[in-house]
């Protein structure tokens, strides 16, 4: 028997029910708050759709942990342990969700032991539903997903994200990490705005990787499982094992592109998820 | 009586006929081919569906005159006169095609005189038909759409491309002009790879603005019928009159908004689609 599939299964019902919840949002006028800058954006529906998703998996499995992206936010630990654990983005790309841009997911993993057991990601407005279970494969609306198989960085399509940070020495390498890229050359390079989309989206073989320094647990934890078992490498950006907690992710088709990308660009320091509380 | 209307209505059969074509066509292995660089990609489907298009359209009306990017690119001419011209970029977002990322689009736009009478833009993956007929108001899927209305570029979000260019110069000015608009600092930039749905996404409101130096009339001329009958402005970089042939656009929710970018952005030289042939 498998422990964590009734895990799965109900994630599966919680995360429709949150999907439904930010699509009815949608038809609404959308009230903006910032977080902690002007464009660190949140919503009175991330919070709405996180307390939904806590309060009902607490129902169900009261001895659980969780990190969420606004507990967190609102002072609760972001410390992974062994115990169950369910790390939830009530909405990953909030800036889309204001915007009604296409890209807007609902991203939930799950860890025993600091292992991902499951993840799932929905894309709401793109009705899609990605899901994976350890060692049973990645799917997309219940279809079979694999990554791209590209081996060649010239003929690969990147995804990343360029948004505005305080610091202006982070700031520059992440503009000169995107040239660095765009000057092998590459295929191109897109920015959708949703990092667990993002994941997805090279799961499934659209794109062929996807780097970002100062991501967060909540946004890699269900995209990790996906692109694992889609047969896609996870990896830090030093090219050292993933770790969940590091807030920085290479993820691609393969080593040989993700090897690559780590080459070509400068790291900066973004702090842990674990030692921000 | 509209005498052009019959012409939008041939040119909707025609797209979907395109559409259903480039469908097909992702279901099977892509070659592909490149032309001015090694990112400058073209494939099969993309000529047999421009002559897909050029064909259908020629039997019914055979006076008329197109430019369309493939022809263009085998040596045709690319000289708007005041005939009805039908101006056609067969799979815009050839690269998103390639990697089957989401956004890639048939675009279509009709002159007479050279002004745009109607523009059609079929993106393909989404299955959103957006269009528009002057005057008439513009649509996506039969449903009528319209700009954001947002006036503060610190809340905007803005659609570019940022792809490798053999100039050195351009590419620094590309990228310069990114981060100084990241720097206002605005909600966040967005990067879809193709210029037709960019222009769909400003006239639906799921972004603020696009700009683009060194886009081609083909790129343009459905969008620009969509844009402006969706309440939006289209205007040259330098804030001026748009041209369609000048291969320079911003195009925005409303005028505050295309300034800012206007007085944000460094121009660079890019020659005119009418004077390449």
């Amino acid at each position: 028997m498998d422990p964590w599939q009734e895990c799965m299964d109900y994630c599966l019902v919680v995360t429709r029910d949150a999907g439904k919840m930010i699509h009815e949002a949608l038809q609404r006028d959308i009230t903006v708050m910032e977080k902690s800058s002007p464009v660190d954006l949140v919503t009175e529906t991330d919070q709405k759709v996180e307390e939904l998703i806590i309060s009902s998996i607490k129902k169900k499995y009261p001895t659980h942990s969780f990190i969420g992206e606004e507990s967190v936010a609102a002072g609760s630990p972001s410390i992974l342990t062994d115990n169950p654990t369910w790390i939830i983005d009530p909405i990953d790309g909030t800036t889309n969700f204001v915007h009604r841009f296409p890209f807007v997911s609902v991203s939930i993993g799950f860890t025993v032991n600091k292992q991902i057991e499951f993840g799932i990601v929905y894309s709401c407005l793109e009705d899609k539903m990605y899901s994976a279970r350890k060692g049973k494969g990645a799917f997309c609306n219940g279809v079979p997903i694999k990554v791209s198989g590209q081996r060649d960085i010239t003929k690969s399509l990147i995804l990343t994200e360029m948004g505005f940070k305080n610091d202006p020495e982070h700031f520059r390498i992440t503009m000169s990490n995107i040239e660095s890229l765009l000057s092998v050359p590459v295929h191109g390079i897109r920015a959708p705005g949703s990092a667990a989309v993002n994941m997805c989206l090279v799961a499934s073989g659209a794109a062929d990787a996807y780097y970002h320094i100062g991501i967060h647990c909540w946004d890699m934890a269900g995209g990790a499982a996906i692109i694992t078992e889609a047969g896609g490498v996870i990896m830090d950006i030093t090219g050292g094992p993933f770790d969940l907690m590091s807030r920085r992710l290479i993820t691609a088709s393969n080593r040989e592109i993700a090897d690559c990308i780590a080459k070509k660009i400068q790291q900066f320091p973004c702090g842990r998820d674990d030692m921000e509380n």
